[in-house]
C-alpha cells in the first residue's frame, strides 16, 4: 500500500481549479425538452422564467449551445474556502473487499453543508446579490440544500426564507439550527405565511407537508416581496451546470495520475450531484473522445429512473412551476420515508433524463437495507460516516468491485461522494437497531400516479 | 484578496507528514513532576502503569528525554486518510474584524470523529493491537474522544468499549450511533456492569453520571478483563505527544510561506490540542531559537489555569488513577453544565501546567456567551461552524485581531480549530435563542473544592 504512487487523497492546487462550469447540452445532438409553460403549453420564455428566477440563472438554465460558461471571481473566492474537494483513493476499502478494481471517490462533504449542495447555492446567491435582490426563498426537506444556502446567503449578505417541511423541521432540529446560525429564518411548511400554505392546512390541518408544497409555498413568498426570487438546489439544467466543478476536478485530479476511470456512478435524486460529476466525462462520450459506463444509482422506493415514464411532467404538486420532460413517476406519487431524504423526488433532471433515454447512462436502484449496510461496511474503513443519498453510490460502487474480484478484472471505478451523514443518525439508529426496513412500490401504486401526469407536450 | 500569495488553504503533500512526534519535555530544563502512586506517594512505577495502560503508551508517558518518537508506519498511513489537516487563511474573517493582524488556523474537523482526537485515538488503539490485546475501555463525556476510538479500533479490529456520561448518553444519542456505527459498544455511567458504578447507583439511584464516575468504571472494566487495557484522550504526556501531528504541520505548511506566527491560541480543556499545537513552537522558545506568545483559553465556568492551584491532585473522583501535579480545582469540583463539554475537566495536563508556571505560556478565561458570539461570527464568514470548544479559541484570536487593529500592527495569529459542532446544536439553539447564560463559580465555591486536594507531594 506504501508503494503506491497514488497518494491517499489527490488535492488540486488552488490555481488549477475550474475557471468555467461545462454545459454538457452544448454536446448534446438531441438536446433535452424545453421547460412548457403549464398555461400555454408552449416553451416557456426567458421573460416568464424571469419572474421566478434570478435573470442570470434564467440565461443559464436556457442556455443549451454554450459549452462553457465562465464562473465569476467571486464564486472562485468562495470555492475557495472548501475546494478544491480531494478525490480518494479508497485503498482500506479495495483490500478489505480484496478486489483488483481500484476504487476512487471524490469527497464533497469537506464544508459545513456537508454536501456537494454548496456548490450551486454560491452561486446562485451570487447571481442574487448581483441583481440588486434583497433576498431569496427556497425549500429543503432532508436539509442540504436549506444548510447549504443559507451559508451562501449568510456569506452575499442576503436574506434567506427556508420553508422546511414541517416532519423535517421537527424531526430535524439540528439542521434547523445550522441554518439560524447562519442566520436563515426557517418557516415549517405548510404555514399560514401563504395561500398555498393556508388551504393545504384548511384542508388537512394534521399534515406534516411534503416537498412539493413547500416549493410551491417558496415559490409564492418569493413573488409576494419585493426584492426576491425563488431558488431550487437540484433538477434544473443551472444546477447541474454549477455542479459540473465536482467532475471538472475530478478529472483534472485523475489525469494527474494518469488514471480513466471505466465506471462513473452516482446517486440520483434530482440529478444535481450524479450531472455535475459525470458531464465533463460524458461531454467526451458525447463528442466520441473517450468511452465510460456511467451508473445512476436511485432507491427502490422511489425508482423514477427505472420505473418512471418519460413524459411532460410537473416538477411541485402545486403545480406552480413549469414543466419539464423528464423521467417521473407522476407528481403525485408519495414515496415512503426512506431515509435518503434528498432521493425522494418523484422526477429527474432533463439533462439526466435524456441522456438516459439515449442509452448514453445505465441506472439501478438499490434497497434501503443494503444501502446502510454498504454505509457502514465504508464508515468503518475509509473513517468517512456518509451521508444516506451518498451511499447509494457506495452500494454500487461496492458491487462493481465485487463483479472485478470474480472476473479478475483492474477496473478503475469512480465514485461520488456527495456529503456526510451527521445529521442522519436517527436513520442510523434504526439500522444499527435492526429496525430498518425496505419498501418497494407495487406495480399498482406507480400505474396511478403514472396515470394522473397530464397529456401535454409531445 | 485574490492577488495575496497565500492560499485559502496551506495543504502539506503527503511526503511532508511528520515522521515523528516531537516530546517538548526534552527540551524542558525543568520537566513536569512525575506521577505518584496514591497509596505509596511515590514515582508511579512503569511495571504499575502496565497494569492499566499499554506497554509503549507507558513507556512514552513516562520518557521525557528523547526529543523525536517515530511515529510507526501503521499510524502514518492512516493518518494519510485524513491528514494532512489544513491550515487555513482566515481572509474573510480579516475582511470583516478590518483588521491588519493576519489570522492563520489550524483546521483538525475534516474527518467522521469531527475533531482532532483522532490523532491519538489511533496511536493508542495500534499499539493495544501491537501488543495483541483484544480491546480497550476509556469513557466519553461530549463523546469527541469516544468517537474517534471507536473508529481506531474498528480500523484496527478491536474492541472498544465505551463508557459514556449517562446525561450525554441521552442527551447524545446521535455521537452514540456514530460509536455504534463504528462497532463500538456503549455504556451508560455509572452502570451495573462495575462495582464503581454499582456502589454510585445504590447511593445516588438518580445520578446522571459524571467523568470522575465514568473514568472509574473504564478503568475498572479494563482489568477485569482479561486483554483489555484503559485508554484516555487527554490530559496525559502521551496523548500531548501524538498531538503534536497538529503543530507540526502547522509549522511546515506556515514555514513554506515565510510565516512565522507571533501568537499561538488554543482552546485549554485537559490540554492534548493546546499542547499539540504548541509543542514544536514552544521547543524554539525553550531552546532560545525564537519567540511566541501562547494563549491557552479556558471557560470561565472551569478556569483550571487562572483560578486553579499548582499541586499534586487525583485525575479522576474516584481517585483510581496516579496522582499528577498540574493546575487543578480539585477532584470534586464540579463545573457548571456549560456547553463545552470536552473543557469541563477540573486540572491539566502536566506539561502545559509546569510551562505555565514557569511563565511560559499565557491563559485567559472567556464567558460561554461571547464565545458562542465568536463561534457564530466565524461560521457566517469562514463557513465552518466549530465544535464550542474550539471557539473558545476563536474569540480570543478575535479579540487579539481586533487589538492590532487598534494598534495598527501586522501580526500573524494562528488559533487552533480542533473540531466541528455538527454534535452541539442544541447549545447553538440556546444560543440562538437568547437562552444561553454565562456561569462563573464564586471564589468560595473555588476555595471549597481546592480545600479537599490531598495534600501529598511537593
Amino acid at each position: 500500500m506504501a508503494n503506491e504512487k497514488i497518494p491517499y487523497k489527490i488535492y488540486l492546487e488552488e490555481s488549477e481549479m475550474p475557471k468555467q462550469w461545462y454545459n454538457v447540452r452544448a454536446d448534446m445532438k438531441k438536446k433535452p425538452a424545453p421547460l412548457l409553460n403549464p398555461s400555454t403549453g408552449k416553451p416557456v420564455t426567458a421573460e416568464e422564467l424571469s419572474r421566478v428566477f434570478c435573470e442570470e440563472l434564467v440565461k443559464q438554465e436556457l442556455d443549451d449551445t454554450s459549452a462553457y460558461i465562465d464562473i465569476p471571481e467571486e464564486i472562485r473566492e468562495f470555492y475557495k474556502m472548501y475546494r478544491p474537494s480531494p478525490v480518494v483513493r479508497a485503498y482500506c476499502l479495495e483490500k478489505q473487499l480484496d478486489t483488483p478494481a481500484k476504487i476512487y471517490y471524490k469527497f464533497e462533504g469537506n464544508n459545513t453543508s456537508g454536501s456537494h449542495k454548496l456548490n450551486s447555492a454560491i452561486a446562485q446567491a451570487y447571481y442574487a446579490k448581483q441583481q440588486g435582490l434583497k433576498g431569496v426563498t427556497t425549500e429543503t426537506g432532508a436539509g442540504q440544500w436549506g444548510t447549504a444556502l443559507s451559508m451562501a446567503c449568510s456569506y452575499f449578505g442576503l436574506d434567506c426564507q427556508v420553508y422546511m417541511v414541517k416532519c423535517s423541521y421537527e424531526q430535524k432540529p439540528f439542521r434547523r439550527e445550522v441554518m439560524r446560525t447562519y442566520g436563515a429564518s426557517i418557516t415549517p411548511s405548510p404555514s399560514e405565511t401563504t395561500g398555498v400554505g393556508r388551504k393545504i392546512l384548511e384542508e388537512f390541518p394534521d399534515t406534516k407537508g411534503s416537498l412539493g408544497c413547500a416549493i410551491s409555498e417558496a415559490v409564492e413568498a418569493a413573488s409576494a416581496q419585493e426584492g426576491y426570487r425563488y431558488v431550487l438546489g437540484s433538477v434544473l439544467s443551472q444546477v447541474l451546470l454549477h455542479q459540473t466543478v465536482i467532475g471538472l476536478e475530478a478529472k483534472t485530479a485523475l489525469e494527474k495520475y494518469g488514471v480513466k476511470p471505466d465506471i462513473i456512478i452516482g446517486c440520483a435524486g434530482g440529478g444535481s450531484n450524479l450531472g455535475g460529476l459525470i458531464s465533463p466525462f460524458m461531454g467526451e462520450k458525447l463528442r466520441g473522445e473517450a468511452d465510460y459506463r456511467f451508473i445512476a444509482v436511485e432507491p427502490a422506493s422511489c425508482p423514477s429512473l427505472t420505473r418512471g415514464k418519460y413524459v411532460y411532467d410537473f416538477c411541485d404538486t402545486g403545480k406552480v412551476c413549469p414543466l419539464q420532460k423528464m423521467y417521473t413517476l407522476g407528481s403525485s406519487f408519495m414515496p415512503s420515508a426512506n431515509h435518503a431524504g434528498g432521493l425522494r423526488y418523484h422526477g429527474m433532471s432533463s439533462v439526466l433524463s435524456e441522456l438516459y433515454d439515449q442509452g448514453l447512462m445505465e441506472a439501478v436502484s438499490v434497497e434501503q437495507t443494503s444501502v446502510f449496510a454498504a454505509a457502514q461496511q465504508f464508515a468503518r474503513v475509509e473513517g468517512i460516516l456518509p451521508a444516506p443519498e451518498s451511499s447509494h453510490a457506495i452500494r454500487v460502487a461496492i458491487d462493481e468491485a465485487l463483479r472485478c474480484k470474480e472476473t479478475g478484472e483492474e477496473k478503475n471505478i469512480l465514485f461520488g461522494l456527495t456529503g456526510t451523514g451527521y445529521f442522519d443518525m436517527y436513520a442510523y439508529a434504526a439500522f444499527n437497531d435492526g429496525k430498518m426496513g425496505d419498501y418497494i412500490p407495487t406495480d399498482e401504486e406507480i400505474a396511478v400516479s403514472l396515470g394522473r401526469i397530464p397529456n401535454i407536450g409531445d
